[in-house]
């Protein structure tokens, strides 16, 4: 049995009108609404206003800035162009400057401008539109080959536990560690999903249970804390997480959260899948050690989103953003290149071969 | 070197204006009011609206509800004052049907009264004084010996992670969990007391960051899911949490969440403490699957404290009000009359002889 699924796409370019169509994911979970933006000013203000969140969103809204921008251009030559895409470039390159898939996906726009060398102004144009769809395609392929490993480690009906947001309006199309589930979907597998809330951005209640029940998947929403409980009860039967960096030992930095979760489930012998495109396993780091954790305000904790504050004036507070989960706490890590087992510096290697 | 503390204490009988002057908890932490209240019908919503809360305040609250009530009556004989007294104790009784303590310390107040037979009214007033204030007393020194027989077990500049509110303002003074915080304080032995905010009612947040910042004490505010990243990090040298109930073979019923910070403390082999009034040991409770665990509205995660929902409308939810932590995850759990160690079906039942 197959089912259409309702995926939301975040970030999709219509063509015919050269405008770039963006879910506002600030508006979530309370408005579904999709921005029509032609200017790379607004494409710009999308991504510093975090309308479009999730690194691979990010790349893609870039990827597509720089051509829609690009395309404004009078220029009459390679060279006039090539000026022009440059200021694009950088322009949209300050709309968020700590956003590594930003730089990366512009690096590749003027990489693939730069082999158009003596090509036409419409015929470069024409080629940025290709590189910004092909960016788009190759991270759906991505995450939809992502899903189908994992989906081979995961049985009908299975009570799955997921933190943060790591689905499809993050990517372009699928997700990461919700990918199987929307695969699954789409050919009958039904899993009953656990959405942690994860505070204090509070991720997970806002767009993973938001994204799940638009595609009308089973999500049951929990506090953080919850998660031993419903382990404990026998509700889970596999964690699937995504990842923002993973050290070549295996040791993985996600949402802070993460690490408690991977602990209770080694408790529970629940398996802790991470699933993570190769562009986020990073050999150079050889430890779990070396990745820095970002610290941020606390007003995070404290305050945001509450009607009044909900901590005393003045509280000391502790606000990681990450934590690493050690590599002995990781059943497999899930990639696009197949699924990596432990001893990871062994496996993750050869993913790269 | 000895601290004089700044005790919040959150039930105190004014003796010489007939007062009970109570924290109003609902106010907390933006508010620090304390109510002025005199007839019973006061103390009634009091109890009734949660601004007393915790098991001992509510029933020292009800103690002196019982003696004030029966004060206004103009009763001339014994007999007419104990007919009024039973309305004041059923008036009162009413304000939150399910609060053990409630009913406990109103039927000790009625076996008080029935003792004094025979004697004038306002002699059984004075016993009723006399009885209200002895609950108050003896969960004060409860208190305090859970906190030097804790204190036992702790060193001067410990890191000290805690969950929920088991604080002084949920009982007479001091608290179960925050005892040997705040006697170490009176002594000199100072700690760094880490406070999980406790999703989704915040009352780590809004209640024990709050009392233990008046009584500066260091204090840090954390989200629940950062328990994990401090443990890692050797934060915390030690887990102390109060209780609901512990079962004969001290499994351990707390707020939700306290079963994967035991789980984490374990991991992490830092040592996780139960402090536990006598009166919260049930004997008779074999293990904790036989403690029934209280679901509560999904709204406390979706929207409650917000300004606006923070998850999808419609969403599933799973809102378990507590969780049972292994016996074999508590390093000890601590009481008025002594420590009890594992095998607790042993140690446990010695604290009774």
């Amino acid at each position: 049995m197959s089912t259409e699924t309702n995926f939301i796409q975040s970030v999709v370019l219509d063509d015919a009108n050269s405008t770039l169509v963006i879910l506002d994911q600030t508006l979530l979970p309370n408005e579904k609404v999709f921005l029509r933006l032609t200017s790379q000013n607004q494409i710009w203000e999308a991504i510093y206003a975090l309308r479009v969140r999730g690194a691979p969103a990010i790349g893609i809204a870039a990827g597509y800035g720089a051509y829609l921008g690009t395309k404004e251009s009078k220029a009459k030559t390679y060279e006039e162009l090539y000026e022009d895409f440059k200021k694009v470039k950088e322009y949209l390159a300050s709309s968020r400057p700590t956003a590594v898939n930003l730089f990366w996906a512009l690096d590749r726009m003027e990489s693939r401008f730069k082999k158009e060398v003596g090509k036409t102004p419409d015929e470069v144009k024409s080629a940025l539109r290709e590189e910004a769809e092909a960016i788009r395609a190759e991270d759906e392929m991505v995450c939809k080959t992502i899903g189908e490993n994992a989906l081979s480690l995961l049985k009908d009906g299975m009570g799955i536990l997921t933190h943060c947001n790591a689905g499809a309006i993050a990517t372009a199309k699928y997700g990461t560690a919700l990918a199987p589930i929307y695969l699954g979907k789409e050919r009958g597998i039904n899993f009953k999903v656990y959405a942690d809330e994860t505070r204090p951005l509070l991720q997970g209640a806002r767009l993973t249970a938001w994204e799940l029940q638009e595609a009308e998947v089973d999500v049951t929403l929990i506090a953080d804390n919850m998660a031993s409980i419903v382990m404990k009860e026998g509700k889970i039967q596999a964690v699937l997480v995504g990842c923002d960096r993973v050290a070549a030992n295996g040791d993985t930095a996600n949402k802070i959260g993460t690490s408690g979760v991977a602990i209770l489930a080694k408790h529970y012998g629940v398996p802790f899948y991470v699933c993570a495109p190769l562009s986020t396993i990073d050999l150079n780091c050889k430890t779990g050690d070396d990745i820095h954790i970002e610290l941020r305000p606390g007003e995070e904790i404290t305050s945001k989103w509450y009607e009044k504050p909900m901590a005393p004036e003045g509280v000391k507070t502790y606000n990681p953003c990450f934590d690493v989960s050690d590599n002995r706490l990781i059943t497999a890590i899930v990639t696009e290149k197949g699924i990596a087992y432990p001893p990871y510096t062994e496996s993750l290697p050869k993913l790269f071969e």
